[in-house]
């Protein structure tokens, strides 16, 4: 018997849609059975007092999803859901062979949820300021640009925007006269466009190991050579940069030389001028990712690469989306004119051009001052947060666990003592409403099983302190039972 | 003599840089002549009653132009341009070789601004909703999901975008239950993401012959295979398609079934049947660009491919960029679930996802009701351009001109009678004021020297009339001056 349940006229799903759940539950619970008579679009409109085109859409929608057929003049019907269609799971007489075309999916690797979670590097958007964000918002669109920024706009990015980075930026001594700017969407698709133009053939590419994976996925999804070379507490160890420079001929030097993601790492300036005449001998393309220098939360970070480097041709990435609003995906690259030049026209053909009421609403947050006000907000509470972390790490974790001390940033690298292992241990800290990212997520080819990536920006320094105060009792009491196991399994003493 | 003009401090332009723009006029214009020295930051600073910091700053940028040198102790001098720096041009020892790197850059075509532009097939700003769009703003920010929105996001798309599209697509037929939706950052993203996912490693693709040079770029220039099948006045010849189906052995087709562009052709429905039929039987996978599909302005559109597809391996583009606001670049993908899957894989390592306040906005849009009363709006001018348009072409195109009389959408095709060529007579066009594209910037493997595209959804009716007009008028000249030389040229009878 079909008894359609409360229809929230004022709910924000639509009336057909609301019509649509309560039968399809009542099929899926079995209420309804095989075969049912649902009553005609008329008649339980009319019992509903709604108008009988929205009952028509619920069924259409029950219809395409396979619970019911309608057969002309006699009604529709409760039917069981259709087998998959064959066309998506083998087919043998002409149509489209899916599994063939599609290589089976890579599981991906994404960040879970805990109740406390460590596994996004990204800001907290309990900080966002709301507030300055609507004024922002308001002034755009009330301004005399609004149809502009509407109307399909420039694959360089929206000139404002360009000139007002671009000066910035030259100002500070981090781009040349020589230089050119491009507006990407978020630093991701910046990585996308460097492989599209600087290694499309297969080239080979220095990462950092560990490294962001979307680096990594961006080159190796399109072939490129990628090889990782370590992080150490200052950043890339120059000494095995230098040898596969030399033995590997890199293309490309992908580096984040101010707090690293995942390590928290950064180099300090006579490794960065060492490493750019390293590069430079070797005729390879230094790409600096910035998306975190303006995180600093204890004394200054060292000059950038790019404005250490007198050659000009290092290239670097920037975003707004680890200050600001991270669903605004727009970051820059700033480097050579010809490079630039280039990246527009792969850029053009990737989706003509990068949203323009972000640029125009992250443009305005920045001239305003509120974008710098804002992040002297980020500075004090990741202060904080930080802090919470270095803290908790000393207080909780078991003896032998070693940590990165970052002094900005959103991540620090923590090592378990051996023989602990970060990845199988993630289930119980899960079930415990703790969640983290293991170091495999972030390897190159080295796997570091002991390794995990606290990322602490998120939280609040409380949640900081009880998700580290978990963990370290997670880790604690696996190492005792791991020790006291192989202090039975060890051979007797004779 | 330096003299700084009057610096204004309620101007958009900061103040550094209004001192730096003056000063570089200076030595632009030769006022300042070479080795001029500049007044000490202090004393200029002082003269102007501006922070010293501020005059510093439009220094620094004149230094980075390489306009002026400093010398600690002596002051700041006007200097000849540096030559560009050796890095970008060759360099013998180490360093970057961008030449070697970069290959010499295809002159990109691009629309050509005339005062009466025909060159851009996109709405006219003038038309823009701008009152309702700041309503849905504000509702937006105003509510309660604003935090989600400027958060990190999901590669498939803002959730209820999602679901809305989706329902809505489910209603109309066309998705079934084996259906996913990804959102894109636009319709040329879903392009280069199904290059990606469908065609990486050089694979046939057949499209339409003249085509929209968005998709093209974004199958060649991973190179891929592309083959062009021409159009008519109702859409893809089948029998020349059939041919290459089994010469060519594509693995995607991709058509704009409805108000092609550029030639606004619209396949009949029982050609749309046959085509299924013919790329199933081929184990094709036909993709539909159905951007224009929303904007027939006289009579109904048969039902697109995907709906008529019993299949379900259609897979469909859609956009709010030529119904609403290009400027925010949102499109859609709907297909079956694993290929769905596959592109959404590819889309987060392109860009993580597409913008969120735009996806929350234009849902905002739709939802409200906004979008189809904007719809209505956009039919009926739309309905009065294409009949201007019409009209015009009879009116003032000389004899022997054949164009396509669309029902829809915001273009048609013009073929100039022999032997005119449409490039050719461009810069004419465009010295009287009209711009159009040329049929080669449409062409995959065919040129018609004869043709060119008329876009007329952006101008108005007046403009409309006046702009072809004057290129009847050109065009008559043209024709009659090279007939006159080509009966001068004929050999005497004798």
């Amino acid at each position: 018997m079909l008894s359609i349940g409360h229809i929230d006229p004022n709910s924000e799903a639509p009336l057909y849609r609301q019509v649509y759940e309560s039968i399809r539950e009542q099929i899926a619970s079995g209420e309804l059975e095989d075969g049912f008579r649902l009553p005609a679009t008329r008649e339980l409109a009319g019992q509903l007092g709604l108008n009988r085109t929205t009952i028509s859409a619920a069924y259409e929608l029950l219809e395409h999803d396979g619970l019911i057929t309608g057969h002309v003049g006699r009604g529709s019907f409760v039917a069981r859901p259709h087998p998959p269609r064959p066309g998506f799971t083998k087919r043998n007489q002409g149509g489209v062979n899916w599994r063939e075309l599609l290589d089976p999916t890579e599981a991906a690797v994404t960040p879970s949820a805990g109740a406390i979670s460590f596994s996004a590097s990204r800001p907290s958007e309990h900080l966002f300021p709301i507030a300055e964000f609507r004024v922002t918002c308001a002034e755009v669109i009330a301004g005399p640009e609004v149809q502009t920024i509407l109307q399909l706009g420039s694959p360089a990015g929206y000139a404002p925007l360009r000139r007002y980075l671009l000066d910035l930026a030259r100002v500070e001594g981090e781009a040349r006269e020589s230089d050119d700017i491009l507006i990407t969407s978020g630093c991701q698709q910046a990585f996308d466009l460097l492989q599209r133009t600087l290694a499309p053939n297969g080239e080979t590419v220095l990462v950092e190991e560990p490294v962001y994976p979307g680096a990594r996925h961006a080159f190796q999804r399109a072939r490129a050579r990628v090889i990782g070379v370590p992080v150490g507490p200052e950043g890339i160890d120059l000494e095995a940069l230098e040898h596969a420079l030399k033995t590997e001929r890199p293309r490309l030097v992908i580096l984040t030389p101010t707090f690293q993601n995942p390590t928290g790492a950064t180099m300090p300036q006579h490794a960065r001028e060492h490493l750019l005449r390293l590069a430079s001998r070797a005729g390879a393309v230094v790409i600096e990712n910035d998306i975190y220098g303006a995180l600093a939360y204890q004394g200054d970070t060292p000059p950038t690469l790019k404005r250490l480097d007198e050659s000009g041709d290092t290239v670097l990435l920037r975003s707004f989306s680890k200050l600001a609003f991270p669903g605004l995906r727009i970051g820059w690259v700033i480097g050579p004119r010809p490079l630039i030049q280039k990246l527009t026209e792969a850029k053009q053909w990737s989706d003509l051009h990068s949203d323009q009421l972000s640029q125009a609403v992250l443009l305005r947050f920045a001239e305003s001052g509120r974008l710098e006000h804002h992040r002297q907000h980020v500075l004090q509470t990741g202060g904080e947060r930080l802090k919470a972390a270095l803290d908790a790490c000393r207080e909780y974790l078991p003896a032998g666990t070693v940590w990165t001390e970052p002094r900005g940033g959103m991540n620090l690298w923590v090592r378990l003592p051996q023989p602990l292992d970060a990845g199988e241990l993630l289930p119980r800290a899960e079930r415990e409403g703790v969640s983290y990212l293991p170091g495999k997520y972030f390897a190159v080819g080295r796997l570091d099983p002991g390794a995990l990536r606290l990322s602490f920006a998120g939280i609040t320094p409380a949640e900081i302190e009880t998700g580290i105060r978990t963990l370290g009792r997670i880790f604690t009491e696996e190492l005792e039972r791991v020790r006291a196991a192989s202090d039975l399994e060890a051979p007797a003493l004779v």
